[in-house]
């Protein structure tokens, strides 16, 4: 079913194509082919139907099938108007054997970031959580994380916005976040199960229905309103890239960085660290330097200092 | 019930009580008390019953409550006489939202080790999956496993094997197999949500029993039917202790390796590895020296060569 409409989305982003066109080259029947047709169209295609056969005049701005129709990534969307969390949904589909879907939301009603802390998610934004099935050892899991940093990044500045990361998946502009990573994953040492990357951004949502109206920004207050089917392909385009060149996502994460070259405090499970961050290395450490030594960090809470704080 | 019980088994360990004594202690009823009591003596427990009291003869040979009974630790176990895999039935629990149980079976009919592999597990053997929640980043998972192989490498030493460890969990005895440990996990980077280790020894088991006879050994081959409630207490025991004094599990780890100043051959997901194994870091990552290099790798398998061997 998933498959069969997907072809015929394909078939007709090349032009028009007739009933029996479309039943001949899918080896379906013409009901089943206008089941397809009635179920585009009540996602809100707008298709004709003419003596050359049906064509799609208009794509819907958002949802599960406007999204998938041109997306350049082997991943199936699943849509939601509204739902408690896209990374909860995700984490079953994961405990059911699936895999390569991306849950997408227009609103989460129990959103959450790091660590369990609130994470507002108003109608609006783009809510969406990734889960994948890699073949690699569970110690690479953090470098998902920092792809989905450098492709949330890359998505955003596409609408016009000086994105970069904070360390170590924060997306920030001019200071202010914009967006929130959360990589959850199920494996042993050799081998990852299921990793499910969520990723919240502030899209055509305004500041005043955002907490810490401060420190947080959206597309909408820095651009104004954006196409969200375009900002979710290209998000999603970019990170299936990104992992699937492994290599690749170090050196681009450094160049997107905020954090490099900056004065920063860590706080770590094991204490704070403070001083001048100079790296960062496979699969996602910190290397901050202080008084002249060396100090890699796995994970913690990063805050970037102003010149004059510090030590 | 689970507490009752256990308060019973604490109160008969220090000498002949009396139902009404044991009722009133507890704040249960006396036929709450002689159910525990008939419980006990299901499980196998000689309880005499005289004027001064219920009193303890003896203790079963194996069993959930024979180790929970005396264990130094605060879990509960949970035992099989035959399970399909304890790692499995744990990781239901862990998804139930418990924490601090021990699954153990007296044989396993769908045991595995890492990455798949077929693991073994026939009655008389130690299989046992320890499920845990401890506050710790993702990035420390590893040491929980060399914490197990300690723990397990001191509890059989106990039996009078000169047992190591080979990086980073295998414990052997003069080169070949007698255990193996598979630790699986789900959370995010900066929290572990849940913990379960594996843990299978060839306790009382002939290697007639075993595949590849060559390679493995059992505590029976070596030296003759062992107490396997002691072991397991001995064992739970060990890990409770080190994994509470996480700065003590590398040292310790150290103390007991068979891989350090060995030459080695390392194949992980980006290659191979060959040279002289030097240290092991936090959370268990192996230094190798090559050619006067050192390549640190997280994880792999690890092959122990031959002085004469290798490049």
């Amino acid at each position: 079913m998933q498959e069969s409409r997907e072809r015929i989305l394909s078939a007709l982003s090349e032009g028009p194509v007739t009933g029996p066109e479309l039943a001949d080259d899918l080896e379906i029947s013409r009901a089943a082919v206008w089941k397809h047709i009635e179920e585009l169209r009540d996602a809100g295609f707008e298709i004709t139907s003419t003596g050359s056969g049906y064509e799609i005049e208009s794509v819907p701005e958002f949802g599960g099938i406007a999204v998938e129709f041109g997306l350049e990534a082997p991943f199936e969307i699943e849509y939601h108007d509204s739902i408690g969390s896209t990374n909860a949904r995700a984490r079953g589909l994961a405990t059911e054997g699936r895999e390569n879907v991306v849950v997408l939301a227009d609103e989460q009603t129990g959103g959450r970031g790091r660590l369990d802390r609130e994470w507002s998610s108003p109608s609006g934004g783009l809510w969406l959580s990734i889960l994948l099935r890699p073949t690699r050892p569970a110690t690479h899991a953090p470098v998902y994380t920092l792809a989905a940093a450098v492709a949330t990044a890359r998505a955003v500045r596409e609408t016009g916005v000086d994105a970069r990361i904070k360390w170590p998946n924060d997306v920030l502009v001019e200071g202010r976040k914009l967006s929130g990573i959360l990589t959850e994953m199920e494996g042993e040492a050799d081998r990852i199960s299921w990793l499910v990357v969520g990723i919240g951004i502030n899209a055509n949502v305004g500041t005043d229905r955002l907490p810490d109206r401060e420190d947080v920004t959206s597309l909408q207050a820095e651009v104004g309103e954006v196409d969200r089917r375009n900002l979710t392909q290209t998000l999603i385009t970019e990170f299936h890239e990104l992992v699937h060149d492994e290599g690749e996502i170090v050196p681009a994460w450094r160049d997107l960085s905020a954090t490099l070259d900056r004065r920063v405090r860590v706080e770590t499970a094991n204490g704070t660290v403070e001083g001048r961050a100079i790296d960062i290395e496979f699969p996602g450490s910190l290397v901050i330097e202080t008084d002249g030594e060396e100090t890699v960090v796995t994970v913690g809470d990063c805050t970037h200092l102003r010149a004059s704080e510090g030590a």
